[in-house]
C-alpha cells in the first residue's frame, strides 16, 4: 500500500471539549462523534482539566507536563474535533486557555496547518453560534483550516440526549456524520498541499 | 498540455473593494495587487457602485442587471480578492450588501466553494482588523475558504502610497505577494477536491 | 410641568429594520413594538430603502435627500429601536449602510450618545444572535449605548406571527415589553448625564 | 455630607489584567492607570493567577477560595478596569476564565450592572482591538455597561513604556485619563438608576 492510499483509508482525530464537568453536553457530543465516525476514522479524546493557566514566564522554563502532553496529542493527530459550550456569548476560558498554550510558538506550533472541525451544544436555542464564531477566528492565527459547512449548532441539547448521554436526535446525528465526512475531506485536501504548509507564518504586516 | 498542468499555470481572480470613492485606499490596494500578481495570475476589478440595496422582493422578480453582472463575474473567476475598509469597527454596508446578493441562493450561490483572499487598508493603525474578522465569518456561510495567513492589515495607509496611488511600502508589498501566492495555493488545493464542493450545503442543524 | 418631569412621561423612538421586503419578519417585529410600547412611548418607523450606497465623494457634495431625512429622523428621536435580520452570520448590508451614513461625521454624528435597543427575528433558531453582536459593536463607534438585557432573539419567527403579521407568541411579547421598558430606563439614565455626552469623541489612540 | 455627594467624590475601582507574566505590558498599563487616576478614584489590583479553571461540578460544591476572593473584590468595587492582551485574535483564556467564574450565577452575579472600562496593550500595532470586541460582548451577558469611547488601543506598546515599566507616551496617557474620567461618569449614571439594575436579567427569549 503506498503512502497516498494510506492517507485516505484512516484518519486519527483528536477531540476535546471546552467544558470540564462530568455531565457535559459537549463531552457527550464528542462521544456521539466517536460512535458516528466513518470507518477508518478514530477519535481520541483529551481532557483539558489538568492544564494550568497560560503564563509566559512558566512557558519560558519549559512546558508543564500537561501542556506537553496536550501538544503531543495534537502533533500525533491528523485532524482536530472541538466541542465548545458558549459562556457569556463566547468561547469558554477553559478552551481558549488550552488553545493559547497549543498555538505557541507562533508560526511553528503544533496547530499549524492542522485541519479542524467545530461543533457545540447548549441548553438554550442558539447552539453556541457566537462561541463558534470566536473559535473559528482564533484558529486562523495558527493557519488552522476549519470545516465551514455544515454548522453543527445543537440547541436545546438537553432534549437530544437520552439519560445515558447518548445522542438520540436523528437530524443532529445526520449533521454530525456530514461534519466528520467533511473533516476527512478537508484533511485530504490539506495533505495534498505538502510541505509548504509547515513554514513559518509571518505575523501581521509590520510597517 | 493536460488538465492538471493548465490549472497551475494561470489563475483568473476577481477583485473588488468595499469603498466607492475615487481616491479609495482599498482600490489602490487592489491596483497594487494587479502590479504584484505572480506570472499567470490575472486580477480583474469589479466596481460595486451600481448594485442596488438587497431586497428579497426584487430578487424574486429576477436579479437586476448589475447583480447579474456581479454574479457572472464571480462565476467566471477562479478566486476572489476582497479589499475592505473598516467602518464603525466592521465591514462597510457597501461590501456586505454586494455579498448578500452574491451569496444567494444559499447552498447554490456563485460564491460556493470559491477560494478568497482578504486584505484591507485604513488611515488608522488597526488596518481593518475587525472588518476582516467579520468578513471572514460572513464567507463561511457560502463555504468560501479564505487564505488565513498572512494577514494583510495595512494601517497608516496614507503613508504607504505615493501621490499617484502606488504602493511604495516594501514590507506591505512583500506581504501582498505572499498573500497572492497563498491564494493561488489555496485555489489549487480546492480544485483538487473535485465536484463535491458544489453540492448543496445544509443550513443550520434543524431539529 | 417642569423639564425633568416631561422627560419621564414621553419618549420619541425611531425604529427601522434591516430588511426591505414587504413581508419582512423584522418589520413585523417593529409593528409589534408599536403595539406593545408602554404608555407615553411613541415609535415612528423609517424605511431604509431610499438610501443610496455610502460614498465619501457624494457625501462631500452634501447628503443626498434620503440621507438627510434619515439623519433628521434620528436627530429628532430620543432613542432608537433597530430590528435586524441575519445575513451570512452578520448584519445585513442594507442596515450597515444606513448606519455608515448616520455615523458620519465621526464624533459629531446624530447617533452620538443616542440610546438604542436591538432585536431581531429569523426563520432559523439562532434568532440573529451573530448579527446582533456585530450591530452592538458597530454602535460603540458613535458612543451609542444599547440595552444589554434582555436579548430579544426571535428564532423560528415564522411560527410566532399570525397570518396578518401580528406577533402572537406570548413569551416573545413579554420580552419585547421588557426591552422597551429597559430602553426607556436607559434613555433616562443618559439624559441625566447632560451636555458632556455631546462632545467630540477622540478616535483610537493615535501615537 | 449627604449620600449623593459622597458618590461623586470617590470611586473604588478594581483592576485586573489578562496576562500573568511579571513583565506584562497590561499589568504596566494598570499601574499607569493608578498613577493617572483622577483625585478620589482608587484602583486596587487583583491577580488572576490563583484562579482554577472553571468547572461546574466544583462550583456546585462552593466557590474555591480564590474564586470567592475574586468575587468579593468585584462586589466591593464600584467599577471595573480590565486590561486585556490579545491572544489568537481574541480574549486570553486566562481573562475569560476569570469572568466565566465571576458571571455566575446568571442574573445574580457580582458583575451584574457594574460599570467597566476596557483597555489593552500589545507589541503589534492593532492594540488588542479584536480582543476588546470580544470582551465587550462577553460583558453584555451580565449587563455590565462599558465605557464606549475613548478606545484605549495601545499598539507597539514596547515603545511606550520606559525600562522601569512606566507609561511615557503622552498621547496614551491623555487617552487613559479620558477613559478613567468616562468610567467615573458612567458609574455616576448607573448609580442614578437605582435598585432596578440589580434585578434578575431574563435569559434569551425562550419560546
Amino acid at each position: 500500500m503506498d503512502h497516498e492510499t494510506r492517507k485516505t483509508e484512516a484518519l486519527r482525530v483528536l477531540g476535546f471539549a471546552g467544558s470540564l464537568r462530568n455531565g457535559s453536553l459537549n463531552k457527550a457530543l464528542l462521544r456521539a462523534a466517536q460512535e458516528l465516525a466513518p470507518s477508518g476514522m478514530t477519535i481520541e479524546l483529551f481532557d483539558l482539566s489538568p492544564l494550568p493557566l497560560y503564563n509566559y514566564d512558566i512557558e519560558q522554563q519549559g512546558d508543564p507536563r500537561p501542556v506537553a502532553e496536550f501538544k503531543d496529542a495534537i502533533r500525533l493527530a491528523e485532524a482536530l474535533l472541538i466541542a465548545t459550550p458558549e459562556y457569556q456569548h463566547g468561547v469558554p476560558g477553559v478552551l481558549k486557555n488550552a488553545l493559547d498554550w497549543a498555538s505557541r510558538p507562533p508560526g511553528r506550533s503544533v496547530m499549524q496547518g492542522k485541519p479542524a472541525a467545530i461543533m457545540g451544544a447548549s441548553p438554550g436555542f442558539t447552539g453556541t453560534a457566537r462561541a463558534q464564531t470566536q473559535l473559528r477566528e482564533a484558529l486562523t492565527y495558527s493557519k488552522t483550516y476549519t470545516v465551514l459547512q455544515p454548522e453543527v449548532l445543537v440547541g436545546r441539547a438537553n432534549e437530544k440526549f437520552d439519560e445515558a448521554g447518548r445522542l438520540i436526535d436523528e437530524p443532529t446525528r445526520a449533521f454530525m456524520r456530514k461534519l466528520l465526512e467533511e473533516l476527512w475531506g478537508l484533511a485530504r485536501l490539506l495533505q495534498g498541499r505538502g510541505a509548504d504548509e509547515r513554514e513559518l507564518h509571518p505575523a501581521d504586516v509590520k510597517p
